[in-house]
């Protein structure tokens, strides 16, 4: 290290810190000043993110309010618990349960002493179902060395952020998005670049993020069928996002957990895009509902792959056999998917129906997924406030907008109960919207 | 942040990285010198860790070997699949599974519709019931608060490092040592201090951990009953340990995965000596052969839990309540893991008596875990070579010495198959090292 170009470079930054210049030009110009002081990129994104992380610290700034609805959930549980008939819509679980065939072949599984540490991949028979199943449905060439089988799509986006990018690297994220994301980026000392899109403009991500993108992204999240919008991206469209990502130098994971619950044309996938820089995710949980057995699993070039596996390596060791054999019985219970997705389907056109119904509220029918993200046009409608007040009053629980980014007007309401209690559930929100959505 | 004070400290790293000071003088030196510019000492260690990783990405260095038992362990498992006898002694993993009224109670959860998401710390009753039974053994005070159920001892000593130190931070390792404890520490952004014992010395730590660790040294990892050496450290030698640790200001764990397996007297645990600096793990794989299940916890103050929760909350969820509820059973199940201690038991007196029989090898009774770890008495011994030749010619895994640091004249044998394979496997040992030990 020679002394003279560090100096200036500190002089640099620490002017462009005071000056409070974005992150990306501090960074740009830090990475300029490292590479002629003989130091590395990843020292120059190093310090930037210790220069950010001062920042924040001297300002206070906080983390959103995004994951405040765990707790909220848990405030609806207790009061089922309590004995009071509770309409609970606000997590993102459907109510039915994994298939008797899974829970038959789990337990044939442990009683033939699948139990035992395993490689951190995955076992080879259910990567090379997963790789055949996938190969044929989209037309891809994937092989077990593709997969890596993950506990649950939670690990499977924890492991891509700490893989393909580095702490002080730029993670894009499109909202109404699943608070994770954010969160998990922040976790791992990443910084998060919010890409907004509007219900006005049909939740399209394509232009804002063209708009917003700059070359120190290093990864952008997204998700259709969308969790919470239901907004499915058309091929030409997710094509567009791609190539804007590639021009960029970013990384795209796409998580695709409910691209089994769709409900007009067959949504993309980015394993229909051939291109060297997607990881894929998905996961049993929705489909089969198993949220609660953590599995589901990344598709990405084996050298990704490995490095996924070699974190989950690091975390856990492995994840359970037994767990992974009943996985491979719910990729053969095509019926039992298909029902499930049927269901949800009804029930997402009922939610429909029933909250067209009050002026006060702006719905569109959802595309896919499980979730409805209707707006609430009542000016200042504060949606914490609402949905607490709902649950107290009116024993329903929803997922307020602010939970998935800066959309204080919409709720999320996920397609969880029986018709009856969906309508039931409908009439009390259009209800309370009336009494109290302006005050 | 003021200019100059910044440029003094600059200086000053950039001189002490040139001239390869040891890291914490290093710290120190920056500590001071940020205090002074009006930075936080978090700002201090995080340029420190860049540093020196900028150091050792210039210099090349690399982590040790300690992983490549995984490959190796494939290695024998492919030639047992290609229809060889091997005597597969190389891993940490009971021959034994778990016993039926564990199949059975997971069974019937995931019946019962025990398969959602749940609370990220574990359920209660899992929680209240290992509380009240480590209070009971250790007569200490503990409710559920103090335990958070973990993905495995992996995830529990993973979530103890990311939680209680943070990058740059120096973690001690005590070796011979498991070497996932160091893997994990790098694999998070921090330096490794290794704490060497002997055989010679009885494997004793106190001394040496006294005569190493530093002020910078945030963490100490502990391990007894001890793999790979089945040392049991003496009640008056933890206390000492614990205080050493907490002179130095620094968090202990205490990974007590082996404190039912002892053939002696009962080891103590870190529950035994109330600090506010200990954090304890232990797991179900090896009590009750539960490996592949993926299921411990840690013992905690309620905030450091509280932290260990949040850290699985972000990376997977949540663990499958229906193997919390096949632990709950497991718990219950004494005998099963009476039974399984009294095997690894007698088939360490095995080990024990067949390795004593040779003049080139040296060997301590084992006095807990699974384990023995014999000294191979041969100049030049080169434990990787001398384990690669084993599994060719005679169809014997062991793991290497090298694999838990700096010990190439050790081998670990894992006591885990039955009385006959065992004196079997010692016999060949034996044959290989007077064939070819020193070739």
């Amino acid at each position: 290290m020679r002394l003279e170009p560090l100096q200036d470079f500190l002089r640099l930054c620490s002017e462009i810190a005071r000056s409070e210049l974005p992150a990306s030009q501090l960074l740009e110009k830090a990475i300029e000043a490292c590479r002629s002081a003989g130091l590395s990129e990843d020292f120059a994104r190093g310090f930037v993110g210790l220069v950010l992380a001062e920042r924040e610290r001297a300002s206070g700034e906080k983390e959103g309010s995004g994951l405040g609805l765990r707790e909220f959930a848990s405030k609806a549980r207790e009061m089922q618990e309590s004995g009071i008939k509770v309409y609970r819509l606000e997590l993102g679980e459907p109510d039915f349960s994994a298939p008797p065939s899974v829970i038959e072949a789990a337990y044939e599984a442990m009683k033939a002493g699948y139990s035992k540490y395993g490689p951190a991949a995955g076992i080879r028979e259910l990567r090379e179902a997963i790789a055949s199943r996938l190969s044929e449905r989209f037309g891809a060439d994937l092989k077990a060395e593709n997969i890596v089988v993950t506990a649950g799509g939670t690990f499977a986006t924890y492991a891509a952020i700490n893989v393909l990018t580095k702490p002080g690297d730029e993670v894009a994220v499109i909202e109404p998005a699943w608070p994770l994301y954010a969160h998990q980026a922040r976790y791992l000392g990443r910084r998060v670049l919010t890409i907004r899109t509007s219900f006005e403009e049909d939740w399209d991500p394509v232009d804002k993020l063209q708009e917003k993108i700059t070359k120190f992204t290093k990864l952008i999240i997204i998700n259709y069928p969308n969790n919470p919008t239901g907004k499915i991206l058309d091929r030409k469209s997710f094509e567009k996002l791609l190539e804007v990502a590639e021009d960029a130098g970013a990384w795209v994971v796409s998580d695709e957990v409910y691209i089994d619950f769709h409900y007009g044309g067959e949504p993309a996938s980015a394993l229909e895009f051939p291109s060297s820089k997607t990881l894929t995710l998905n996961s049993f949980s929705k489909t089969w509902g198993m949220t609660g057995w953590r599995i589901g699993y990344i598709v990405a070039d084996p050298e990704t792959a490995g490095k996924v596996a070699a974190a989950q390596n690091t975390a856990m060791t492995c994840i359970p056999e037994f767990v992974q054999r009943a996985a491979l019985a719910a990729l053969e219970d095509v019926e039992s998917a298909r029902r499930n997705v049927e269901l949800i389907g009804r029930r997402l056109k009922i939610l429909y129906e029933e909250l067209s119904r009050s002026k006060l509220i702006d719905v569109k029918p959802p595309q896919g997924a499980m979730y409805i993200f209707p707006k609430i046009k009542v000016e200042g409608f504060d949606s914490w406030k609402f949905v607490r007040r709902l649950l107290e009053e009116k024993h329903v629980a929803v997922a307020p907008g602010a939970s998935f980014g800066a959309y204080d007007n919409y709720l999320r309401i996920s397609a969880v109960l029986d018709d009856e209690d969906l309508r039931e559930a409908c009439r009390r929100i259009r209800k309370g919207v009336e009494e109290y959505g302006s005050s």
